[in-house]
């Protein structure tokens, strides 16, 4: 069997793991005599699409373990570019490209929208009759691939660091709030997570036995402004002072928003944000006693912020790459690698695979029963479920003088063999 | 010469390192045979008014030795409370407490408005001929305290840890930004500091060799809106991406925003922020390159998270709040501890002690010639001013199953001698 060449890509937002999944698929080729060359995109698909592809054999090994503690997508880059309808000239344009470099595995590290474009790659690979073993390796920190059941997936990876960080910042906050409580009162913060709560809800793994004055506005349930105010006035009635969280889209005026290539509201670009909504709302609201509230976003920190890393985290999205690499040589394709949780305590998982059409644009919410009744809570099956994920010690973090040492990969591509192309959508 | 008891307060916003010092006072405080008890006032001046003393000789040891890692004012809590003029019946109130629970030593952990007040309270003492040694311990993460030439205080406890922050923080946006540059080019950040750009200007320490496309926006600049998309199209032309650090303060409308007791615009309860003007006056604006700009608000995160806690920071944050214990057992009143650098490199200090009345009120600015012509860096010589305050390696975070294990003081009040009073701003 002569041998063949890799290409892997990421694509969409990151998350502090995405390139500890990049190593598992590089250190698990690399041990393959069945693969020659292994090329990076750059910036994803676009990289594919332009024909520039980074030689990652020619990177020094130092540097690929070093994006173990790489967070966010810095190392070889992603993107949102959407493809055109499945005959287009860009789809034709990727299996030029692998054809050009001989490429008989792509490694697509994605969410649901990548595995989409994953499985149209692969069908048009039989189409054209190339040899072409296509895997996606999940990815997104909102946690929303799968079914409710999680017969699919249990988590993805992404979620377990960024449920760390909220849990981990909400801590601080309770510290901020609570030391500040007779001139500050409400603490209000902005989550990721367009349509699905399990970020919002993963800030309860700060505070599992309800000590704190915490609220949730989840996607999932629906409040309204006036809900919110109700809440905020009794809590502060109650304790004196209280912490918020609403997820992006909470009272978010949609439509004059800017959207992403998919048509997804882009609310990190929100002309007003859902923390300021609330702010001024509770600010013009006024309090049954002293105070005001203040508002924070995060933003990109809780998708991109290694020091909060989820050990356990970090540990199975590498799994998760070198297991894409192991099922594609022993056969497998047109799927997505998956981890499915075997035991809650202790917290045991195995890892298998999927159609890749199985999980494409599917979106998972947060399961009603794990909502508490109040609406603004989650209950305990949610905190038993999502508990383990965020691991129980620091992660490593490389410092050199103050600095996080980040995994450094040179950029030169790899000699063009095709004419230069435009992509559709530039 | 009998036993007196001590008085320890906190005020204002907090810092990362804000319980180190508190940490140092009472552990110099535990060591003395001079002092009899120690306690410390739940939330700072509004607690001795209320008469709110906590007994801290009551608290488990290793909960006073985890205030090292232990962000925020939640241990004792804080305030923003503004006491009436000098003669006023809060004033007298402060004294009629101290005499009640006979403290013999005050001390105040704060910045110039702190200093001010502990000021007033020592000057009324006197008045009174009360034997009081009041103390102050400086704080705060703007680095606003003393003069420009530093001849008062070479720097404030609480800048380095919240220095370090937004240096870790600029370096994984910057992970982020590069990752996502194809469509989303310009990420903006806003930094604390109402009045002085010493925490926007940190952001330069995650790249002190300049390879990041990174603009700051100094309230000391006075740059306009037109300036800053100029600047931003130029950067973006360069190298297609762009990241802005903007303070609070940037092109806020202070008129209607909300103010504390001091008169201070309130910019965590900000109408609109400064990142929400910068983001929507650029995606109206429009890219010379595809993309759009999205904005992250740390806010209180820069000032109470312990995962960027500065090493360096902690340690001279305790060193200070024993000196000022130190100082007072050997006769100075009226003074706050400083920190004074006798070596840039290696990086060394020593600690001495000013009048209060030559820090309060007081501000600092960043120094004209630490701003680069451009307007939209700093110098070397900030960098080099900046960088030891933040440390080499990581700090020291007790974790417990995944989450931070913080100081847990309990809040049982010793008992009350004074009449009930209502504080003049209530």
């Amino acid at each position: 069997m002569s041998k063949r060449n890799v290409l892997v890509a990421q694509s969409g937002g990151p998350s502090p793991v995405i390139n500890s999944s990049l190593q598992g698929v590089l250190e698990a080729c690399f041990e393959s005599d069945r693969i020659e060359s292994v090329y990076a995109a750059h910036h994803g698909i676009e990289g594919v699409l332009l024909e520039e592809l980074i030689d990652m054999k020619k990177q020094p090994m130092e540097e690929i373990r070093r994006l173990r503690n790489t967070p966010a997508a810095g190392a070889i880059g992603s993107c949102r570019y959407k493809l055109k309808g499945e005959n287009s000239a860009d789809f034709e344009r990727i299996i030029d490209v692998f054809e050009a470099h001989d490429v008989g595995f792509f490694f697509y590290i994605g969410g649901n929208d990548s595995m989409d474009t994953a499985n149209k790659v692969r069908e048009l690979a039989n189409q054209r009759s190339l040899d072409l073993t296509v895997m996606g390796v999940p990815k997104t920190i909102d946690n929303d691939l799968g079914d409710e059941e999680r017969t699919l997936i249990d988590h993805t990876p992404g979620y377990g660091s960024c449920a760390r960080y909220w849990a981990n910042i909400i801590q601080n906050v309770n510290e901020e709030n609570s030391g500040m409580c007779t001139s500050e009162c409400v603490s209000v913060l902005q989550a990721m997570g367009r349509s699905s709560g399990f970020i919002t809800a993963a800030s309860r793994l700060a505070d599992p036995d309800r000590e704190m004055p915490l609220q949730l506005y989840l996607p999932e349930s629906n409040l309204s402004m006036e809900q919110l105010l109700d809440n905020v006035d009794n809590e502060l009635i109650r304790s004196g002072r209280c912490i918020v969280v609403v997820s992006e889209s909470f009272m978010t005026d949609t439509e004059s928003q800017l959207t992403d290539g998919f048509g997804h509201v882009e609310y990190g670009a929100s002309k007003t944000t859902a923390m300021q909504t609330v702010v001024n709302a509770l600010n013009q609201h006024g309090f049954p006693v002293r105070g005001q509230a203040t508002g924070q976003v995060p933003g990109v920190l809780q998708r991109g912020v290694s020091m909060h890393a989820s050990t356990v985290d970090r540990e199975e999205a590498y799994i998760l790459g070198r297991k894409a690499v192991e099922f594609a040589l022993s056969g497998v394709n047109g799927q997505m690698v998956t981890i499915l949780r075997t035991s809650d305590q202790p917290y045991t998982v195995r890892y298998d695979h999927v159609p890749l059409s199985a999980i494409a644009n599917s979106v998972r919410y947060l399961p009603k029963e794990w909502i508490a009744p109040s609406g603004i809570d989650v209950t305990d099956d949610f905190i038993q479920y999502a508990r383990p994920l965020i691991g129980d010690s620091m992660p490593k973090v490389e410092m050199e003088a103050g600095l996080q040492r980040f995994a450094r990969i040179k950029k030169e591509f790899v000699a063009k063999k095709l004419a230069a192309y435009t992509p559709c959508n530039f």
